[in-house]
């Protein structure tokens, strides 16, 4: 009997949706720790593939081709050194495992330490595209051994989603390089979702729109942006629940769920000493949504404010310059903590490359990846997007842009978290001078932490009370 | 030879102040690892105290009554378990470490459970006040065993800073409480710094003040904010370059550089699912300021916009306002996660107590912690300051107020990054709908991420595209 060209365990949807796509070109065979889901999966869904089912670990490694290529599509955390820690009798030196999950990237680093001592080498891959990218090719985003890579890459290829640059997969760097890659688009989808939403919010409280006028706009704005989450936002607004008839959009709680990426690049990023303050307020902003019951409390204290008129006509490209501005911050500080992690960890990362990969399959795939690829084309270490010549202009006619929002949304008492974030970014980061003189004397008065000047070099201290 | 009540050991500028304080009251023995430090002290500033130098770690816990009392004054970090190994040699059952440093709240849990399996009692010290605070009284907050402080009470409550309703010290909690109360002081420090920098870049760059000028405006709103902050700020900004007779803060470099506290407070806000957008804005804000050189680079690019026409006598109300509005988020956001840390690790805090021991001493001390401490004297468990009846239709006034600024910054190009987060963050808690119903919707668009309804119980998933 011949044997299989890889394993994949794990038989969630996205693991479901992987094997079957993998299936397409390779012979897989799949393992699910209860073994009711692989047989539901095996019946309901594999058809003619060249899919075995296995219910025993041991098993599942024999029926392998060597060296072994291993999936791994669990739960982040625990699950994955639990279930590494039970293969490991049945593997070989030259073995592969790739934990296709949202690990965290230390955690990687980890596992590739402790797994190299034994011969077994470990490949951290980031896969986005939900569950319709995992089934029809998701953009692929593989870290760690080199070598073991080249073993798994014409699966990869096969399984990515393609545009006419190629597969949306490349092999980012070593270690976690991958999985970090990933965690970063994950906080940029965070930060882009909350811009959608702000500007939803928008349209919905200052502009009095309703669910199908507001879809209409998003897809019309989607001509240009080719944005994933702009297209599915515009689908969602369009919704009916079928029950009942009304707009699906109105039925559904205010309440935001997150899972570790987000609160992760926001922490990292803090470690790493660089500020996206867009992708964080993305996050901040999901927590805040979650008091739902103290909010609802809370507003029988503060009566809404008048209704502030705006002129409709004129606020929808201002609107649709917002969205532009704030995803380019949003991908510009995502793209500048890379760069600082590229140098930290030595992921040696080309950003080029990590665009063109985005460009499909994966939620953050939209048109500004294109002028994204272009500005790194020209220099890898360019400092930050906002000053590329694919940006600048449009960034600063966009900034003026934003003045009306903003004045309508104060208004309106309306929270533009992001909206505010990006621009806050963006006109520091382009600023000469910040106020940090008076928090460097503040330090230097209470705590005697001295302080650099502007006129000379050195370091000093001032007596301000004497 | 009568023994001496208390060690200190670290002879940094707050530890210095720190001995000379306590030698008031105490007698103490000072070590510092460089003996040439120790000498400099005694020769320098000991005058008649009470206070004897050591110059070997042996000698200076034999000098000690028992159980011995041995602060440590010193870097945060691997030098305290460095210092701790070094003295456990000489120690006995029942002694007692005191940690006065800016401890990491979870280095202080494992070395109070690893002390303790020894014997050795271990207390977690949060200390503010910078220099000045140190010898004249700080703000002292203790955490850790009850009975290893009820030794130390007395000498705590001679050091500490005194207010009519008592000394700025009190027992806090179990294990690391002190040293995550201090955290969060810090935290909050961090926010009130860059909300006045901002008021400060604001008062420069849109009214053309000069610091004079702003310094006597700072100084007038100080007779009702007492504001520690505040009063130095005004201090600051009166204060000439010796040599060049300039003004100094024109001179300083507006790099500003931070330390580990408001670091770990953003990160392990996010642990805790809280928002405190307005100290991650002082955190982020630092962190862009760090990149002088970039920001000058880029500025060149973005030419400055146009002065806007602001009518200063109308404006300067306004921006009081303003500070009024964020202080209060500021201590809002501290407060709301000090309550979700009490409950996440036990430490059962009295948030009325922590805002009296910050009444003086402290370097965030101002008449806002009145207020603060009436709030929770009615109900130690409220949801969130902004709704007490202490600061609810002042907030509500002030938000009017921060429109005209936040507009006039905006057509200025001026990045107000914690006075928008502050805003957005009161606009948020108080919303009784957020636009997380489209988040909601869209993770279960691309990741079948389900979501709850506002009109029935239950978790649901829609097929989008169907």
């Amino acid at each position: 009997m011949s044997k299989y060209e890889i394993a994949l365990i794990g038989l969630s949807v996205m693991g479901q949706n992987l094997a079957l796509n993998i299936a397409e070109n390779h012979s897989i065979a799949v393992y699910n720790r209860t073994e009711a889901k692989t047989r539901k999966f095996m019946e309901e869904k594999v058809e003619q593939q060249q899919i075995k089912a296995s219910y025993d670990l041991k098993e599942l490694v024999s029926s392998l081709a060597k060296p072994r290529k291993i999936m791994l599509m669990i739960k982040a955390g625990e699950p994955v050194d639990l279930v590494i820690e039970s293969l490991l009798p049945y593997l070989e030196t030259g073995d592969i495992i790739i934990d296709g999950g949202n690990s965290h990237f230390k955690d990687t680093n980890r596992r590739t330490k402790q797994l190299a001592k034994k011969g077994i080498r470990y490949l951290g891959v980031g896969i986005s595209g939900g569950e319709y990218g995992a089934l029809h090719g998701p953009s692929i985003m593989p870290g760690g051994n080199k070598e073991a890579y080249q073993e798994v890459e014409a699966i990869f290829n096969n399984a990515a989603a393609k545009t006419e640059k190629g597969a949306c997969v490349s092999y980012l760097g070593p270690d976690s390089a991958g999985h970090y890659v990933k965690m970063i688009h994950n906080g940029i989808e965070y930060g882009i979702m909350e811009i959608i939403a702000e500007i939803y919010d928008y349209m919905r409280k200052v502009m009095a729109l309703e669910p199908a006028q507001m879809s209409y706009i998003f897809a019309e704005w989607n001509l240009d942006f080719q944005s994933y989450l702009v297209e599915i936002t515009a689908k969602i607004l369009q919704k009916d629940d079928p029950e009942s008839g009304k707009k699906l959009i109105n039925l559904i709680l205010d309440k935001a769920k997150h899972k570790g990426t987000g609160k992760w690049s926001v922490q990292n990023a803090l470690d790493l000493g660089v500020a996206i303050p867009t992708i964080n307020a993305g996050v901040n902003a999901r927590l805040l949504s979650a008091l739902k019951e103290e909010r609802v409390e809370n507003s029988k204290d503060f009566p809404a404010p008048d209704s502030v008129n705006v002129n409709n006509e004129l606020i929808i490209p201002r609107l649709k310059s917002a969205l532009y501005f704030a995803s380019v911050i949003a991908y510009a500080e995502g793209f500048k903590l890379l760069q600082a992690a590229s140098k930290e960890y030595n992921y040696q990362l080309n950003y080029q490359e990590i665009a063109r990969i985005w460009e499909d399959g994966c939620i953050i795939r939209s048109a500004f990846l294109e002028p994204i690829q272009k500005s790194f084309a020209v220099d890898n270490d360019l400092s930050t997007l906002i000053k590329s010549d694919q940006f600048k202009d449009k960034l600063k006619a966009a900034g003026a842009d934003l003045e009306e929002i903003f004045t309508t949304a104060a208004v309106s008492e309306l929270a533009l978290t992001a909206l505010h974030a990006a621009s806050d970014y963006f006109n520091s980061l382009k600023s000469e001078k910040l106020p940090a003189n008076l928090i460097q004397a503040q330090r230097d008065f209470f705590g005697a932490h001295t302080y650099q000047r502007r006129d000379k070099e050195g370091v000093f201290h001032t007596e301000w009370e004497a």
